[in-house]
C-alpha cells in the first residue's frame, strides 16, 4: 500500500539524516573505521588487550602515592590514577593538593617508570599539567565544560574523558570531538555510571555504553568500576562485566588504607583487597583471551 | 570525641534497622544462605550452569511457535518463551492469542518436550494457566500488581519475576516476597534494564543489580537482554556480559520472521542470527567454565 | 537546495504521523474538542471551577473516616477520599481493610451527603466496589495494569487515573484510552509526580504535564499535592502552581492524627493544618478567579 | 519499648546531623533568616515583586539584540540577558559572538538603560566580563565547575547561578556556597529543569525546588521557563505556576525571528508572542498582588 511505501521512504530519510551527521564527526568510525590505539608511555589503550588504571582517589602525600605504585607495579602494570585537584560538592571538602600533588606524581612516576593520570580542571592549568602528568581527564563534571575540553585538545598529551554525570551518548561522543577538533586524537573515553533514581549503587553502570560507543566511535573505552558502582563488594564483578562486553580496560581506585582517605574513603580498594581483585581479575581475562 | 562515638553508634544502629528488615523477608540470603533452585521439568536453574530462555515476543501461531521450539530444541536447550497474553501501551496494538495462545505453547511444548514460559495479567487466570505452561511469568508493568503476586504465590509452579521499569532494587525483592509469602518459593529474578534519560538503548541495563540480587536473596537471576537494550547488534554483548556478572542465565527473543513480527520487530533475532549468537555466546560461557 | 526540499518533506510526514496516532484516540481533543466534565454526585470535575479532593490515606476506622469527613464537609465540600485496598512496597506493611473500608466509605458518604473515592486494585472488585464508592481510583502501581483498566471501562462509574511512577504523559494518555475504549469515558486523569534522581522530594511534581493533558486531551486533571511532594511544607505551594498552570483541582491527604497513622504518617495533614491550607489555597483560587 | 525509644533517639541524631551540615552554609537561611536582595542596577531581585528577564538565547548582532531591547523597556523592564559565549553539544554549532557579543550587551545596555545577563564558560574571563555586564551568568552544565564558580565569587558582580542539568537540590546549593565562600553573596538561583525521561518537554521543570530553595536558602530565586520546558505553548502556564509557588521572578528567550535563530529556534518566543505572554503573565502576577 502507499502508507507502507510512505514508511519506507521516511525511515530511510531518517537515517540518512543521522548518518550524515555522524559521518562528519571525527571521533566517529565512519570516519576512521580502524581502531585508535592511544600510546601511554608505551602502554598501548586500544590494542585489544585489557588494561588497568589504578591509584586512590586522590594524592594525599608521597608516601601514600607511592605505597600504592609500588603494589600495582608488583602486578607488573604501569598505570596510575591520583587526584590532585579534587572537584568536591562541598567546597569545604578536601579540595586535593594541586600542583603539588601533580609534583608527587611525577616523582612517582619517575621513581617507579609508570605513567599517571590526573584530572585538570581549569583551563588555564592544562599546558603546565603536561609537564608533569602522562594523561590529563577530564572529569565527569566537566565533560561540558568545553573551555576544558578545547584546551585540552589543543595540547599533544592523551586524554581521559569521563562521561558526565547524566551526559548521553551522543553528547559524550560531542564531547570528545570537542577534543579531537582542536587537533587531538589521543583520546580514551570512559564510561563511570550514570545517574538514576536507583540508590543501591552510587550510580548505574552503563554496560551498554561500552559496545555503543566502541561502535560508534574508533576509540578506545575504560570502565571506572568504582565510581559506577560506589560499593567495594562490586568492583569485580564489575569489572569482569566490563571486560566481558568489550572494554579495552578497567579503571578503579586502591589505598594504603581507605578508612582515612581524605576522599571517597568507603569505595577504595585496600592492598590486600586490590591484590585479591587483580589476581581474579586476570585470571578471567586470560580464561578468554 | 563525643561526636565520634555519637557517630558510631548512630551508624551502628542504621545497620541494624537494614539487618533487621533485611532478615525478615523470606526470599533473603539471611533467612536461607544456599542458593535456591528452581526446577522447571528437569532444567535447574541456579545450579551454577548458565540456562538460556529463547522464543518469540509473541506467540502469533502454531507453526511460527514450532519453527522457533525446533531451532531452540536443535541447540540443546529446553526452555521456550512465548506471549499469549501482551501488555501494550495502546488498546489498538496487537494484545496476544490469550488462552489459544497458551493452547498453542502447551502443544509446543508436548511436542519437542520443552517447558513453557508465558507471561499471565489477569490473577483470575493464574489457575487455568497452570494446566498449560511450566513457568508464569510476571513481567514488568505489573511487578507491583500485587494481587497478581499474590495469585501466582498461591499456586504450585515456578514463577518468572521481572523487574519493573522503573523498580528500585528493593521493591524488585519485596515484589518477590509477595510470592514467596504465600507459600511459593519457586522464584526467578530477571533484570530487564530500567528507565532512564538515556535514549541509544530502550532502557538501562542495569547489569550491577545481578551481583546485588545475588547477594541480598537466595533466588536465581536472570538477564533479559532483548527488553534491556532493545537492539539486536547489542544482544550478544550483553549476554556476555551478564554471565560474566554472574547470572544463572540468559533470555532474548527469537522470531523466525521478524520483520513481519506483531511486536517489538525491532529487536527480535531471526534464526540465523539465533544461531550466530548462542554458537558465540557457549563458546564463551564455556570459556570461562 | 534538495537536501533542504527534502528535510521539510520529511517533517511534513513526521508531524502527519504524529497527527493522525493523536486523532484516532477516543480521549484526545483532535477527537472531541469540548472538555469533558466528570459529574461526581452532582460535583463537576472539569467546569473550570476547582475542586478538591481530600481525605485519609487509608481508611482505618469508622470514626477516623468520618472525623475527617466531617471537617471537609464544614468547608462546602464534598469528595473524599480513602484508601480500603493499599498497594504496598512491603506485604508485611497494613494492606487496607479490604471491603470493610469500602464499607465505611459508604456509610460516611451517606450521612454526610458525600461523594467516595478509592483505589480498586483487582480487577474482579470493580463490580462490587460500584456499589460502594462514586469514583474507582486506579493507583500509579496499576497504571499499565491494563486488565484493571478494561474492568473499569467496563462499568459505568467515573475512574480516576493515577500517572504511573514512570510512565511517560503518553503512556498515560493510552493508559486512559484504555478504560475509554471499553466506553467509560468518565475519566479523570491525576498528575502524581514521577520517580527521579531528586531526593528531596518523594517525587518529582511534574507540574508541566497539567497543561499538556489538557492540550492533548479532553479530560479533566487533577494534581495529587500529597505523593508528588511527599512533604506537608510544600502542599500549599504545590497546589496553587497546580490551580495556576491550570489543574481542575487539588488531593490531598488529611488525617485526624497522622502520627498514628498506618501508612503515610510524614505527609498527611492534620485537622488544623488542613483547615490552614484550605483556607489559604481557597483565598489564592478565589483572587484569581 | 526500647525499640521506640532507640529509633526516636535515632532520628533525632538524623535530624541534628542534617541540621549541623545547614547551619555551617553561607547560603543557609539558618546562617542568615531574612531574604537577600540583589540589586541589579536598581533593579532589587528578592524583594517580594516579581521580576523578569527577557532576551535572545544569543546575541546574533547589535540589531537584533536592540530590537529585543526595545520591546522589554517598552514594557517597563530592565533586565535583557543574552547570550555571546555559547556552550553547545556539537563543536560545530555556533558558538556565539564572544567578547564582541558582550560589547553589543554593553552598548545596548548603555542606550536602553537596562541592565545585562550573560554567560561566561571560562574562568579566565570573568574579569574582563565584569567591564560590559551587569550580571554574571553560570549555565547549567557548568554548576560544578568549580574554578568558574571560585571565579565568580572573587568579583564584586551579581551572579546568576542555574541548576545543573541533573544536580540534586543539595548539590545546587553547594554549588551557590562556592560562590559565596569567596566573599561574593549577590546570588540569584535559578531553576532551569532537569533531565528525566520524560521526552514531552525538553527538561522537566521541578517546580518544587522553588519553595525548597527558598527554604533552606535566603537566596532570590528564578525560573527558566524556556529550558525547562523547551515548547513555547508552554511558557505562559509554566511563569504563571513559577510565581505561584514563589518565586522571584521568571526568565525567558525572545527572539525578533525565532526562525532564523542560531539557536534555540523552536523555543524563543517573537515580539508578538513576548507581548501577548507578559501581558497575561502581567495580569495573574497583579490578580495575585
Amino acid at each position: 500500500t502507499i502508507d507502507h511505501i510512505f514508511k519506507e521512504i521516511f525511515k530511510a530519510g531518517l537515517d540518512l539524516q543521522k548518518d550524515d551527521h555522524s559521518k562528519a564527526l571525527l571521533v566517529s568510525r565512519k570516519k576512521k573505521a580502524e581502531d585508535t590505539i592511544v600510546n601511554v608511555k608505551g602502554e598501548l589503550i586500544g590494542n585489544g588487550i585489557p588494561h588497568f588504571v589504578f591509584g586512590p582517589c586522590a594524592v594525599e602525600s608521597y608516601e601514600q602515592t607511592a605505597t600504592v605504585a609500588k603494589a600495582v607495579k608488583e602486578k607488573g602494570l604501569r598505570l596510575l590514577r591520583g587526584g590532585a585537584y579534587k572537584p568536591r560538592t562541598s567546597p569545604y571538602d578536601f579540595q586535593g593538593l594541586g600542583l603539588e600533588g601533580l609534583k608527587i606524581l611525577k616523582r612517582v612516576a619517575d621513581e617507579f617508570d609508570m605513567a599517571v593520570i590526573s584530572e585538570i580542571v581549569n583551563p588555564a592549568d592544562i599546558e603546565t599539567a603536561c609537564q608533569y602528568i602522562d594523561v590529563i581527564q577530564i572529569g565527569a563534571r566537566n565533560m561540558q565544560n568545553f573551555e576544558l575540553l578545547k584546551a585540552a585538545g589543543a595540547v599533544n598529551k592523551p586524554v581521559l574523558l569521563k562521561r558526565g554525570i547524566a551526559a548521553t551518548i551522543e553528547e559524550f561522543i560531542n564531547a570528545a570531538e570537542y577534543i579531537m577538533a582542536q587537533g587531538n586524537g589521543q583520546i580514551i573515553l570512559c564510561e563511570r555510571g550514570i545517574r538514576t533514581y536507583e540508590r543501591a549503587t552510587r550510580n548505574t553502570l552503563d554496560i551498554s555504553a561500552v559496545p555503543i560507543l566502541k561502535k560508534e566511535t574508533h576509540l578506545p573505552v575504560l570502565v571506572d568500576v568504582t565510581h559506577s558502582t560506589g560499593r567495594r563488594d562490586l568492583l569485580l564483578p564489575a569489572a569482569k562485566a566490563a571486560l566481558a562486553i568489550g572494554a579495552d580496560g578497567v579503571m578503579a581506585e586502591v589505598h594504603p588504607d581507605p578508612a582515612v582517605a581524605l576522599s571517597d574513603a568507603a569505595q577504595q580498594m585496600n592492598l590486600d583487597q586490590f591484590d585479591e581483585f587483580y589476581n581474579e581479575l586476570k585470571a578471567f581475562a586470560y580464561a578468554r583471551v
